[in-house]
């Protein structure tokens, strides 16, 4: 740190990003990546043409990609926002809606912290059930800005969307962000709920299901009100925040949407048949509908798991939070990966001892 | 704007960028693009495959580009930042290290104050000379942050690097960020002082010289620790913020340097040319060190030339901005483009009844 920075950020304490060891290749069960590259549509779509034109900016409005999603989800344009991947909504939603603090579940994607002390937003958690389900009741009602993650991270359970939708309900003085991430992968989408609530700001991504982490596109639907907030913030940081070929890409995608849809479904298969083998290894492992699972073996520290399938050339995530010491999440990869993964870990359980 | 908008944002007036408008072609001589694509070597820089990885997430710390541009800079990777576009650097270098207010020319960079409202930052501005130069001496030791555009938009006017020295020299104990958006046109960079001062932080772009504005790159060089409190602050809003194909793009434009210094040259040529012309016609236009020039002749709105020269298909800026409502910015373009503006502006001229 120098000595000119602001002192409010003196002990801000960053996001920690999955690991991305360039030492060897590894199979990457760690940040949630999908095993399957883009659509076809979306490996054909650039040509020489469209890198020449990388010296002009891309359209500030994202308009044709706007109009494809808004198609897709129901809504019009004018409903959906496009920024530079999901963190950069969600980054933009805690600073322009966090006037009276902001409630979220004390056990969820762990940047949602990092946002209010980076604002300086006062928050506060509600602990989950002991099942690791949110706790609905204590999520109502808070007169803040309330932030559920649907499938929940790092748990990959999914609320009902009647639930979610009492969640909405329940603050109308105040926005609820539902960050959709995984939901994909099995999970309801509030997506639908938009015009019934103008409090309701859904946030969705490229990366994790339709296979673009690396393209950086974050969309997020909502009433024409929010997205009008939101577009004064990207204004007033950043008004060409989505690349072209990004954009391009982005179009291509959502042009082949039932390709994405398709992998969505392998993985959930994949998810059962892991998940099963997993229990049957005496691991706990809450039903997820995202696109990994969250584990637990009793006798088996989380931290020896993840180093002894490091050394075998398999990542995972272990996470720092003495909650959560004993788990770990794993993404769901390949069938061929998952067995890979799946064998060395009944061999690390024979090295243990354990049953 | 809704209901729920943090009331700290009510007034907050965006920026207005270039109008990118898509009714017809035009000629656009508007937002300081590049009118030369990016070198062969970055058009061919692209795979399939590249694509395909787009399902993994891009190397947040970006350490192949860092190291290409260290080489080229004289300086360490960690002396290296890179973010979405120079304007993301900006915003994070006014909330970083304006605890004590800023001040930046009153004439400059019509975001410098939008980052400021954006972030709640008291600044102050120094009135430009009457010649549109800076104020050298009232920009020195105001002991807050200090921003200067070198060369200046949108006069296109260049600071001598000892006068620049002076102004970083003279504020020990904040930064001073020099942007160098232009700087390839003619000035001086301050690029090899940042091992001198550890308040330098230097931002620079691959939006203008090197042909890249819709691949959102930008990058800035300082003291180790400078960097280091960047990278926390990216880290706290979007760690991945640089897409995979940028980041090749930016190394395959780093490993063809020359190119870009090339039609730098060519550029000027123009720039010189035109700037001969337009004075010929009585146009007043301070000697532009950048790829635009700042014009103005007496008799003449520059709203109306503005209007009139879209009208025949030709896109320069005009701000809304009253103390420079007379004036206008043109991008200079290639030697036809810069030509057919020169024929029309003639023939306004000639139907405005102006000598």
């Amino acid at each position: 740190m120098s000595g000119f920075l602001h002192s409010r950020f003196s002990s801000l304490e960053a996001y920690t990003p999955g690991e991305q060891p360039r030492d060897k290749q590894y199979i990457k069960l760690n940040t949630n990546e999908s095993p399957y590259p883009p659509s076809p549509e979306v490996l054909r779509a650039l040509t020489e043409r469209d890198v020449a034109d990388l010296r002009l900016y891309s359209d500030p409005e994202g308009t044709d990609l706007r109009e494809k999603l808004a198609r897709l989800y129901g809504c019009g344009p004018e409903n959906v926002f496009l920024s530079n991947g999901s963190d950069d909504i969600l980054n933009f939603a805690f600073l322009a809606f966090s006037e009276d603090g902001a409630v979220f579940p004390s056990l969820t994607y762990s940047f949602y912290p990092v946002f209010c002390d980076l604002h300086g937003v006062d928050y506060e958690t509600v602990d989950l059930n002991e099942d690791f389900t949110v706790n609905v009741e204590e999520m109502k009602g808070r007169g803040k800005l309330t932030v559920l993650a649907n499938p929940n991270a790092p748990t990959g359970i999914a609320l009902p969307l009647e639930q979610v939708e009492e969640i909405i309900a329940s603050n109308p003085g105040h926005v609820v962000v539902i960050d959709e991430a995984y939901v994909d992968f099995g999970g309801q989408s509030a997506a639908g709920l938009i015009r019934k609530y103008d409090n309701l700001l859904v946030v969705m991504t490229y990366s994790k299901s339709r296979s673009m982490a690396g393209a950086r596109l974050g969309f997020a639907l909502a009433g024409r009100a929010l997205i009008e907030d939101l577009e004064k913030i990207k204004y007033s940081t950043n008004p060409y925040n989505v690349n072209r070929l990004t954009l391009k890409l982005g179009e291509a995608a959502a042009d082949s949407d039932e390709y994405f849809r398709k992998n969505a479904r392998e993985i959930m298969e994949t998810r059962t048949r892991v998940t099963d083998q997993l229990r049957a290894l005496g691991f706990t492992a809450p039903t997820s509908s995202a696109n990994f699972v969250f584990i637990r073996k009793t006798g088996l520290d989380g931290e020896t798991l993840y180093r002894k399938l490091k050394d075998r050339g398999i990542l995972i995530r272990h996470f720092s939070d003495p909650r959560i010491a004993d788990w770990n999440r794993v993404t769901i990869g390949t069938p061929a990966e998952m067995g890979e993964f799946v064998q060395q870990v009944k061999t690390i359980l024979e090295e243990e001892g354990l049953p």
